[in-house]
């Protein structure tokens, strides 16, 4: 049998204590691994130990050894860990309503190899980005909205489920999700927010930071949760505003930092550097 | 009589209408003055004007011209307007508590003529600074926190009146203003909070930004009113932060923004480039 | 004959001296014009003012009187002037080689309305992006490089007066242009340079900015002369290199920042911001 | 014996190898000490191999094995290594000239304990900085120059050595310093220079930046070098440059970013963050 190398993410997050490092990349290197990338973080506020190592191995034994003495090392240390496999592309549905330069801005960047995953489908209340989505060689699905949110949130998940999707991203979707869909998808629906949360939360964000007087407009990337703009903070960028600006320069402003917010926690998400830990996120 | 060059500077705000710049400017130009920086603003969302003109003139006739003549050009137009003779250095008031990285850099600066103005006096609710005071030739008062805070302000009102204040600058001043002493210096109050409104209003924003997991924090320096953190913004700024922080690092990097963000609101202040609006300001 | 309204912006540029602003805004005022927007700034290092104006006028009469009663205050003044009439949208040539980025922003942009021109035709000297031009319903002409630059510049030259291209943008244009090319289309044509100019210039900005271990990387837009990266620059931005960055990741953050400074150059360009002096540039 | 925990941190660079990082924790963690932090980066466009590790470990047997056994690990790898001990407070000098807006932010910091080392000595070539060096209890030397600059650095030399200083800070220090004296304190010496390097190399960066026409400026701290600001970049920071500015809108923005890149530079080296390879550095 023919032995290559594959390439390994490890994330693993517990309370902090002694020896943590030490542990793990020697346990990594008694299995014939060897450690590319290691970056670990100890939050001393809360007390907690957060790695991210990345490895690479020969499959055959050491690969499938590993995740064993890891599950022996985690079982008394109240340890969440997990590992991805370089190798499979993670498959991402996108969500669209009208607005498109978060659309564009995603094909474009996975098409030149910068966002490291498959769009295996595009769904929209909307059928204006047939077109554009055919043109980047990915299925539409019109999804329009309806009385019944569950059945149009049943028809997405059978999408989902057909076209095999391990997380959603929100590219200026402009529906409410339901709790049980929320909750089915945790921690997996990377939505952006027009506005620099917890500020202007809910409608209208460059309307409620232009009524303020604010100095400077910003975007969220977070994670969805069942209640709007609350969950998980991934990442955030601001602008200046000039200062003759009216509400329509803030919104083309707001425009360009939604999408280099988006791209970027895309990013983080897909290169495992996120950590949840009560509701707020890590980053390695 | 020896006829000496004086500049001036013109704050106009009233509804947009027909006319305005080239009737400002023709009447400027009648009475002799000769404009040296002129910027105007159309505010189309609130269709209101705010026009800001430098100009210089002889003193004697022009000069005393140009205030009846904008009068006469005001009365039908709801038109609100000031001049500010730049001769007239203004005369500031600080007020401190404990922390000093803000006062040191309003301090420095001013000694180095970045920003000009005379601070005329150090009020704290700590007897700490008295020595930094006198190395820069400040007076200082030490007027403690009571049970009586009326007696209080009322010592500080004394102070002000003293020493002829026509402004405050609040430091990081830990002490919470009355509503009758905010309404006295209504506009004149120039505080720095260390978030970034209206997120984070009250006490501790920084805790309560590492809380919320924002991936930026900033500082914002606002015209104190009664109610707490409400005021009119003035200007504002983020960094962002680095992943691995804990709140003693957001405390640190916002030290930094706090008073980079004070210096410039009080500079324009001090420049006439501020018109308060609505409860928010617009700046030229 | 019906009377509309038109708006005109009116740059101005000459030794500074008494009564310019005053004498220009009574001159407008006089002819019926309304005066929307006014900036001026004298730069006293160079002893220079410049003024921008845009003003709102009937057509017939005053129209017409206005650039005659400016050609009479400018006579003995070393004044240069320019009225541009904001309706007649311009039209922008497009130069580019095989990279998309920057082209795929303009195109966009263009069709938000975030950029006010009209591209007329996209000019490349590789026959790549023929469809994306198709699909925005614009004129692409492949014109290949040659051993003889006059044959090839000359084709081009008879498509520019074909579509009637007021100025050109460079949207990484791969080739070197000839003196009397770049003379021909003096402070018209728009280049974007990825490297923060006077630094990095010629090929391959990036790798030198790695080589010199930079921890900031920037992009230029400026005027193309015959001298290489030699022209006035019209706009500058930069990004943080991450520590651990490779020359691939600069080239990844530079092209972010290649296609907003591209696209911010443009917008003044079009709005008639700039004044090229001694060559460098003057915004308003 | 009394055993206390004691923290290091391990500098380690090399051509990048198989092993390293799992060795070195192995490594580590045999000798019982505690890995509290870790970072590491592998160049590939060099093929180096950068890490630090901060360490604890109990004064005796362990921190005496450590060095041995890292020189052993190291023998045939064409391995750069170093251990600090944190309890070691290094010690700085400080040279200024004239200018103090980089002294008072150096001294400021330091006492309030964001800045982690003992300032030993003031060094400068004007007297004016006596009194504000002795209201921080920091030792002055005044040290004129004079036509023998072999002189001059003897007597610097001296106070150095009586001082034990470790390493120099010029806090806009203006006299040029000899090939002998940046040899003898290779990699030891950290200057502010108020340019956005590699362009503005030499006098008056700003003037020179005005003149170019460019539309940002910066500030950029590195290691000095017998050649004029030619020392590997240690940190670099930029502001976008007002539209309407003059020369001395530069400078007054140039030394906000002067201190604060400053600071940071320092930092990074006083944390052992910095490591020097062909005339650059890499940061972890």
């Amino acid at each position: 049998m023919h032995k290559s190398l594959h390439r390994y993410t490890l994330q693993i997050s517990c309370p902090d204590q002694k020896g943590l490092i030490a542990g793990i990349t020697n346990l990594l290197h008694s299995a014939g691994a060897n450690i590319i990338d290691l970056n670990q973080h100890t939050a001393t506020d809360v007390d907690s130990f957060f790695l991210r190592a990345v490895y690479e191995c020969e499959n055959g034994e050491g690969a499938q050894v590993i995740p064993k003495t890891i599950a022996e090392f985690a079982l008394d240390k109240s340890m969440q860990w997990d590992i991805f496999k370089s190798d499979l592309i993670p498959k991402i549905a996108l969500f669209v309503s009208k607005t498109d330069h978060c659309l564009y801005e995603l094909l474009l960047k996975q098409r030149d190899g910068e966002i490291k995953c498959n769009f295996c489908c595009i769904i929209s209340n909307h059928p204006d980005h047939q077109k554009l989505a055919s043109s980047f060689g990915i299925d539409f699905f019109y999804v329009p909205s309806t009385q019944n949110r569950q059945e149009q949130e049943s028809a997405i998940t059978t999408i989902l489920q057909d076209k095999e999707a391990e997380a959603i991203v929100l590219a200026r979707y402009m529906q409410i999700l339901s709790d049980s869909f929320t909750r089915a998808w945790k921690n997996k629906i990377i939505n952006i927010h027009h506005g620099f949360l917890p500020a202007f939360q809910g409608a209208r964000p460059y309307h409620q930071a232009w009524e303020k007087g604010v100095k400077m407009i910003g975007a969220t990337a977070h994670f969805a949760t069942a209640e709007l703009d609350q969950g998980p903070i991934i990442w955030q960028d601001v602008e200046q505003v000039p200062n003759t600006s009216a509400v329509s320069d803030l919104v083309k402003i707001g425009k360009d930092i939604e999408r280099r917010v988006l791209v970027f926690g895309l990013t983080l998400f897909l290169e495992h550097r996120l950590f949840v830990f009560q509701n707020r996120t890590f980053i390695l």
